[in-house]
C-alpha cells in the first residue's frame, strides 16, 4: 500500500479547550449561585481559570491518570473542572450527591479517587462518607466563606499556580469516568476516553441529535454528575454555545425564570423537570418570554404523550431523546422524519414519543430471547445492543462482563422494537430496575436486603408507574409464618443501604411470590395482579 | 494509569456505507443522466450495488492499497465507487477531466492506477491520456451502448458479484486521492485516510459548518472530482440527507429546474454557478418554486458581495465557505456569529462575504514575514495555517513538503487577517496562482513555457479580475530584441502543456518585467500597472 494518510492528530478534550479559549473567549457562562444570584463569566475565563487549576492539582501530586473526583451541580467551577482534570491527563470522576452514602463511599475507593472537589452547599454528602475514603485533598468551592478546617479553598488552589500549557495527551486515554447504578448489584464504573468523548461531542452537536450551534444558550437542567450532562458541556464548548448553569435552584419558577432572563435556546432535563414547568407555565403563561426557546431536550425516561403536546401549546419543540451512563450518554433522539411531512398529526405524534433513531455512528441491533438478531419491522421485540465509538465496552476493572457480547456489543437490557428507520421503541426492560425521577435503583438489592429482614420469607419489587417519578419501586412482601413487620419497619430496615427516595413506596403482602420454571420471581404475574394495566404505562427511557 | 477506556470501534467509511443502507435506505438518489432524463435509486440500492462493484473490483484484481481512478459525473453510479473503492480497502482516486491531457497522464501514472471507472461521455478525455498508462482494466458506465472493445461495461462489472460485507479496514488506511493543481509545479496527491473522510463527514455536518441532517435533500453542483464535492457524499449518506447529482449538466436552467421539481434544501458549487443562477433568477423570478431551499453553499472562490445580496432578494441564503483539496476541503464557513445579532444589516453584510470561522476541530493561525503569529485583531496579515484530523500533513510520496511545517501545519498560502472570534477574510495569496471557475491555474508554470518561446525574454502571469470566472491570467511579455509573436501564436505554444480554459485571456507587452530586489519578478508593481485597483477586487477563496 503506498499513500501518506492524514496525520495522527489527536482526538482530545484539550482540542476543545483551545477552540473554546481561542475561538468562544467571549461567550458567556451564567451560573445561578447557591444564594441565587446571578454570576457571570466567560469561556475565556473558564478555560484560563482551567488551566490554572490544571497546574495547582499537579502541584498538589495529581498525575497522569489519576482520579479526581467532583460533588457539585451545574455551575461553572464544575465546568473548569471538566477541563482542568482531563487537560492535564487526570481523569474527571463525577458523584451523584443523591446515592446513598454508603454507596458513594464505595465508589470513591473503587475509583480510588485521590482528590475531591466539593460544592460547599455538599459538605453534608462529603460527611456521609467521607470516612470511607482518605482523600489526598479535600477542595471546597466557597463564595465567601474560608474553608473548613482541613480542606483547600477553591479560589485559593486557583489562584496558586500560572496557567500551564494543555500537555499532550493519547487520545485513548481515560478521560472521565461516571459510576452508573443502572446494574444489579454494586455501581459500575464507565470510564470515558478523550477520543469517546470527543466524537460525543461532535456526535451530539450534530442536526439529527441535539444539534447545538455557536447561536445557541443552552441550559443543561441534568447534572453535569449524571452521565455528563448529556454530554452538553463539552458539546456547547466545542460549538462556542453560550451556557446556563441552573446550579441547585432546580425548581420549575427558578428555571424559567433563567430560561427567560437568559434567553436560552436550548434546554435539557428529565421528564419530571418538564412536567413541573409544563405545570407553571399552564398556570401563568404570559409570565415568562421563551420566545429564543427552540428545544427542551428530554430524557432519562420516557416523556408521556401528553407533556410534548402540552409544550406544543406552548410553541415549544420537545426532543425525545434516549442514551444510558454506558452511551457517553447520548443513543438515539426522536427528530419527525421526512417521511412523515405531511403526515396526520396523530401518526406525527406518536413518532414523537418514541426513543428515535440512533444517531450517527452509533450501531443498534435487538436479540430475541435465543440470541437471534430481530428484523426492523417494528413489530417484532428484542433487547436493544449498542456499539460505537461512544459505547462502553466494558465497565472499570471488567465488572459486568456479562453485560457485553463478545463482539464488542454493549446490552441495554431495553426491550425494543425497531423500525425501518433505525427508530427505536422501548416496550420493557429485562432487566429488573427500577427508573424513579430518572435515576435507577435496583430492586434486586432492595430484595436482597429485605429477605435479610428476620420477619421477610421472600421479596420482590416491581415497578409501578408513577405520574411524577415515572416509576416507583412497590415492595410484594412474603412473610414467615407468624411473624410481620409494618411498611415503616421495611422501610427502615432498608435505609441502612438506600437512600430515602430509593425505598419502596408502598407494600403488598402475599402468601408467597409467584415464581418461573427455573425458579425465580415471576414478575410478570406480580404486574398482572398490582400494576394498573400489567404493564409499566411508562415504559423505556433508559438512565440518559 | 487505570481504568478500561471505550473500545478501538474504527472510523471508517464502511461505518458511513452500513448506516445509510440500514438506516436510510428508502432515502431517494436522484441523477441527472447524460440524456438529460432522471434517474432515481435509493441508499438502499446504491450501497447494495456498490457491495457487488466492491467484490467485482476484487475479482478483477483490485487489492488493499491499491488506487482505482474514476473520471465521472455527479451522479449514482459515481457514488457506488465511493462506497465500494474506499470500502474494500482500496483507494479511490478522482480525476477531474477539466486537466490538461498530459496532467492527467501524469497523475495516473504518479498515483499508479490500477483500474479506471470512466463515463461513457468522458471517453474523449480518457483517450487523451489514455496512452499514458497501461490500466489493467477500463470500466465504462454506459446507459444503452455496449462497452468499447477491450473496456468493461460498468453493469456488467457489478452484476458479475454478489454483494460483499465490507471487511474490516483500518481507520487509518488510505481512503481515497485528489490530486491539487493548486501548487507550483505538477499536481501533487493529497490523501485522505478513512478516519480523516469519517470526521470530515461529521464535522461537515455540524450546524456550525454546512448543518446537513436527514431531512434535508442536497444537490452538489460542485464535481464530485474536485476535493470531493466539499464531503458532501459521505456527509449526505452519515445523516440519510437525500441527493440529487446534476451529472454533467451544470447550466442554470438545469440545476434550478433539478432544485425546484426535487424540492432541494441546499445546493453547493463555486460562484461561477450562482452568478449564471442568479441571472437567471433575476430574469423569470416567478419560473422556480425554490421554497425548500434553505442554504446555497458558495465555496472555491470569494463571492461577491452583490451575489450575496441577490439571492437575499429571492429569499435565498448564501453561506460562504472556505477550504482546499489540503483540507477535505472543509476549513471554514461563514455563519452570521451570535454577537452580530440585531446589529446593522451593512455590518452583517460585510461579515457574511469573509470566509467564516474554522469549523470545528480545524486550528488556524497565521504568520508574517518573520515566520511570527500574527494577533487575530483582523489588521495584521499574515499567511494562513491550518491543523487538524482532516487536514492533510503531506503529499503523496513526500513531495512539496516545504507546504507543511515542522509542527504539523499545512501552509496555504493566502494571506489573511484573523478577527478574535477567529473569522478569517482572505486578502491576496502569497504564491503565485490564478484562480479562475474555482481551478487553479499555475502563474509559475505558464511563465516558464512562455520563457521557452524563442521571442519571449520575460513573462509574467498575474490574476485579473473577471466578473464570471473570478480570476483570469493575464500574461505580461517582454519579446527579445527585435523578435515578436502574436497572442494566438503565444497561446499555441502553451496549449501544449496547459488546457484551454488555463491559457491566458490577454497579454500586455513591456519593455522589461519589473523586479524585487532579489531579482523575483515584482508583481505587485505589473498589478499596479495593469490590474483595475491595482489588487485584485475578488480577493481570496481558495480551491475548496
Amino acid at each position: 500500500m503506498q499513500g501518506l494518510t492524514m496525520d495522527d492528530y489527536p482526538l482530545t478534550l484539550t482540542t476543545v479547550a483551545r477552540r473554546a479559549e481561542q475561538f468562544h473567549g467571549a461567550r458567556e457562562i451564567i451560573s445561578r449561585r447557591p444564594d441565587q444570584s446571578i454570576h457571570r463569566t466567560t469561556y475565556s475565563d473558564v478555560l484560563h481559570r482551567a488551566r490554572r487549576l490544571a497546574g495547582a492539582l499537579a502541584d498538589l501530586g495529581v498525575g497522569d491518570g489519576d482520579y479526581v473526583a467532583t460533588l457539585m451541580w451545574n455551575q461553572a467551577e464544575h465546568l473548569e473542572c471538566y477541563f482542568a482534570i482531563p487537560g492535564m491527563g487526570a481523569v474527571l470522576h463525577t458523584l451523584n450527591p443523591r446515592l446513598h452514602p454508603d454507596e458513594l463511599g464505595y465508589i470513591v475507593n473503587h475509583a480510588q479517587d485521590k482528590v475531591i472537589v466539593v460544592d460547599e452547599t455538599l459538605l453534608p454528602i462529603l460527611a456521609g462518607f467521607s470516612a470511607a475514603r482518605q482523600f489526598e485533598h479535600v477542595i471546597v468551592v466557597t463564595h465567601d466563606e474560608p474553608a473548613p478546617e482541613g480542606m483547600l479553598r477553591y479560589e485559593d488552589v486557583v489562584a496558586s499556580s500560572e496557567p500551564i500549557r494543555w500537555p499532550e495527551v493519547d487520545e485513548r486515554q481515560a478521560a472521565a469516568s461516571c459510576y452508573t447504578s443502572g446494574t444489579t448489584g454494586r455501581p459500575k464504573g464507565v470510564v470515558y476516553s478523550h477520543r469517546a468523548a470527543l466524537l460525543h461531542a461532535l456526535g451530539a452537536s450534530l442536526p439529527d441529535a441535539l444539534g447545538i450551534s455557536s447561536r445557541d444558550t443552552v441550559l443543561p437542567v441534568v447534572p453535569m454528575f449524571h452521565a455528563n450532562a448529556w454530554g452538553i458541556p463539552y458539546a456547547a464548548a466545542l460549538s462556542g454555545a453560550g451556557i446556563v448553569f441552573p446550579g441547585q435552584h432546580l425548581d420549575a419558577v427558578n428555571v424559567l425564570d433563567l430560561l427567560a432572563d437568559e434567553r436560552v435556546t436550548m434546554t435539557a432535563g428529565v421528564p419530571t423537570v418538564w412536567m413541573a414547568m409544563l405545570a407553571a407555565l399552564d398556570a401563568e403563561s404570559q409570565r415568562w418570554d421563551l420566545g429564543r426557546l427552540h428545544t427542551l431536550i428530554v430524557g432519562g425516561a420516557a416523556v408521556p404523550p401528553a407533556v410534548i403536546k402540552g409544550f406544543d401549546a406552548h410553541g415549544l419543540r420537545v426532543l425525545h431523546a434516549w442514551g444510558m451512563t454506558e452511551t457517553s450518554p447520548l443513543g438515539s433522539v426522536c427528530h419527525v422524519p421526512s417521511h412523515l411531512e405531511g403526515a396526520e398529526e396523530s401518526a406525527v405524534d406518536a413518532y414523537r414519543a418514541r426513543q428515535g433513531a440512533a444517531v450517527p455512528l452509533v450501531e443498534i441491533r435487538a436479540k430475541d430471547d435465543e440470541g437471534v438478531e430481530v428484523p426492523w419491522d417494528d413489530t417484532t421485540m428484542g433487547e436493544l445492543e449498542v456499539r460505537g465509538p461512544w459505547v462502553a465496552s466494558g465497565y472499570h476493572g471488567g465488572e459486568g462482563a456479562d453485560k457485553f457480547t463478545a463482539d464488542g456489543w454493549f446490552q441495554t437490557g431495553d426491550v425494543v422494537t425497531i423500525n425501518a428507520y433505525g427508530c427505536l421503541k422501548i416496550w420493557d426492560r429485562s432487566k429488573d430496575l427500577v427508573k424513579s425521577g430518572g435515576e435507577w435503583i435496583s430492586s434486586v438489592d432492595l430484595e436482597n436486603l429485605l429477605m435479610a429482614h428476620p420477619a421477610v420469607a421472600e421479596a420482590a419489587v416491581i415497578a409501578m408507574p408513577d405520574e411524577k417519578w415515572g416509576e416507583r419501586p412497590l415492595g410484594v412482601i412474603a412473610f414467615v409464618d407468624g411473624r410481620t413487620a409494618t411498611d415503616e419497619e421495611l422501610r427502615e430496615h432498608l435505609s441502612t443501604d438506600f437512600a430515602k427516595w430509593q425505598l419502596p413506596t408502598k407494600f403488598e403482602i402475599v402468601e408467597a411470590i409467584p415464581r418461573t420454571a427455573t425458579g425465580k420471581w415471576k414478575k410478570t404475574d406480580l404486574r398482572a395482579q398490582f400494576v394498573p394495566g400489567g404493564v409499566p404505562t411508562a415504559p423505556g427511557g433508559s438512565a440518559a
